[in-house]
């Protein structure tokens, strides 16, 4: 085995039948309407190859955000983009910088292309340290934005300073970008270092059909393509993608969802004894009044799936749950009730 | 850039619109049935994600081979299972050796993950030649059987004597395994470093989905498929890929047309003055009787596109074509004649 994927474990693979998966911050509203309806009247040539580039796709979103089909790379999921970013930007050794606590598989894509995280702390309101990580000797620096799992974004004129200061490849993930409601991607001609991801599996509610790109200025971008795997992403789920951008109108309504119910499942944890972070996405990280593992086994017993994030630094006995509709919060918050009140709290 | 992945170029993507495609070796019956009829049918919640490593293609498949589960990896296809197969058993600038004429795309995969390929020259009857193979310094010995440009296969007694004097491991990558109809994946088990690849996008029909998977012993599957990215493999590809294994008939059919096509496709274009060579995939590799770029020109305003390997060492003015039904192969015959008179042949 290389090397630098010797400690490599199977992941996060749970049995969730028949289970409330409020573990992944996928879109409670339900699938994408969009890409159902263009699924269900779908005729395609099964036999045929994708289109090498999925230019459709590339075309739409450069309608959307105004820019370039030259400026997207797309792909199976922002996992695949997140490969092609160290498969294209790094030689063996490199450094990559990645923020503490952040986002579990940067570690491993680095380590699969032959690289070294190095961590970098964020400061004690989960923001970026600009001056940390740019002074670090290293090819890439990446960051979610909001932060998974904290939930927060990072100020944008320190995002500036990083990008103006470090000589590497800046990657900023918005995979939660559409519920922040703001982001880099119109500004991808402005740095000649910057690459933003985004996925379909959040906010567009397809995480089924894996779908996710890159944005970068035309010269990035296309480095990026000639590296990517061709045809990487099938003919159906480029279909269902070119839908779901057309229907925006999804977007805004899955997004004011999640407004109106943050403070809403907030304010229920927080009665419970819970202390919550700010959130800018679909979901919330909290401090939990007892045992986390007692807590998340608990809630599993009751039917309801979060993540556990309590043995981590930098989020000792935190759990992470999807922020869900009025129902689904509502059951959180009556079955997390019984299990403190089953350990004693 | 990645120093070894500097000259990439974007691959191969011609304009196709309203041509016959007979430059890319899918199957000429249509897309696959039962893939369809599931498609059609398909009640995916698009939201949640899929299957983190595809258990369900798995069990289907490990059923298909009298094997199990943990002797698979699947994913987003063949061409995943290539870039796994480097990330796992590459270190940066490690060797691996390509025989010379084969699959134009291993050296890209080589390259992407820092290795370097070592062309060993096949005979001059296109087959392998061990000694050569073995006794390089390598990590990775990768070979197409059926072997493509050229159509035909390995001898099974030359892919052992490598698999049994080569320390590293062994690729078979049988994209055409099933118009063979034999290979190495249900003796994954007997060699410990045997990997098998199989793909969807040919016989199966199914090259829009983007399935492909990897069969080895339990051990190296294990260790391929920590690598791998987790969910790469979408929930609907997967689906139809399971109901494509269900339905081995139209396999047996598709390869029984590519059986009775080739005879009668070969002596159409000996008698155009080709000379061919054997076959047992569902194309042909053929020696042209003018200037290759000439003719591939000539069919591609006829409304024909095939593939041209003319300008390539050891494939020198060869053109290759997929055996198509009789309607299909007729019209590429006649387009041919037409083509080579204009040429003045």
């Amino acid at each position: 085995m290389r090397s630098t994927t010797r400690g490599f474990k199977l992941y996060y693979n749970p049995d969730t039948a028949g289970l409330l998966r409020m573990d992944t911050n996928t879109n409670a509203l339900g699938g994408n309407p969009a890409a159902e309806r263009f699924l269900a009247g779908a005729k395609i040539d099964l036999g045929g190859y994708p289109n090498t580039y999925s230019d459709g796709l590339r075309d739409a979103l450069a309608d959307l955000y105004g820019l370039e089909r030259g400026n997207f790379v797309a792909g199976s999921g922002s996992d695949e983009m997140l490969d092609v970013v160290f498969k294209t930007f790094t030689e063996w050794g490199d450094n990559c910088v990645v923020p503490v606590p952040s986002y579990v598989l940067y570690d491993y894509f680095v380590g699969m292309n032959g690289g070294k995280a190095i961590q970098v702390e964020l400061t004690e309101d989960f923001q970026l340290d600009p001056d940390a990580m740019a002074r670090r000797d290293a090819k890439v620096i990446i960051m979610p934005s909001p932060n998974n799992p904290t939930a927060n974004s990072f100020r944008a004129k320190d995002i500036e300073e990083i990008l103006s200061r470090f000589d590497g490849i800046v990657v900023v993930d918005e995979a939660y970008g559409e519920y922040a409601g703001c982001g880099f991607v119109e500004r991808v001609e402005e740095f000649d270092n910057l690459v933003v991801l985004r996925t379909f599996s959040k906010a567009y509610s397809m995480a089924a059909l894996r779908v996710g790109y890159a944005v970068a200025n035309k010269g990035l971008a296309e480095v990026m393509n000639c590296v990517k795997i061709p045809y990487s992403l099938n003919a159906l789920s480029e279909g269902a993608a070119i839908a779901a951008v057309g229907d925006q109108d999804f977007i805004k309504r899955s997004v004011a969802m999640v407004d109106e119910q943050r403070p809403r499942l907030r304010k229920g944890l927080e009665k419970l004894g819970f202390r919550t972070f700010p959130s800018d996405a679909n979901f919330i990280m909290a401090e939990c009044p007892a045992d986390h593992a007692d807590i998340v086994a608990g809630l599993r017993a009751e039917g309801i799936l979060i993540r556990d994030f309590g043995s981590k630094r930098r989020t000792e006995n935190c759990v992470r749950t999807t922020i869900g509709t009025a129902e689904l919060n509502g059951r959180l918050l009556d079955a997390l009730e019984k299990v403190l009140g089953d350990l004693g709290c």
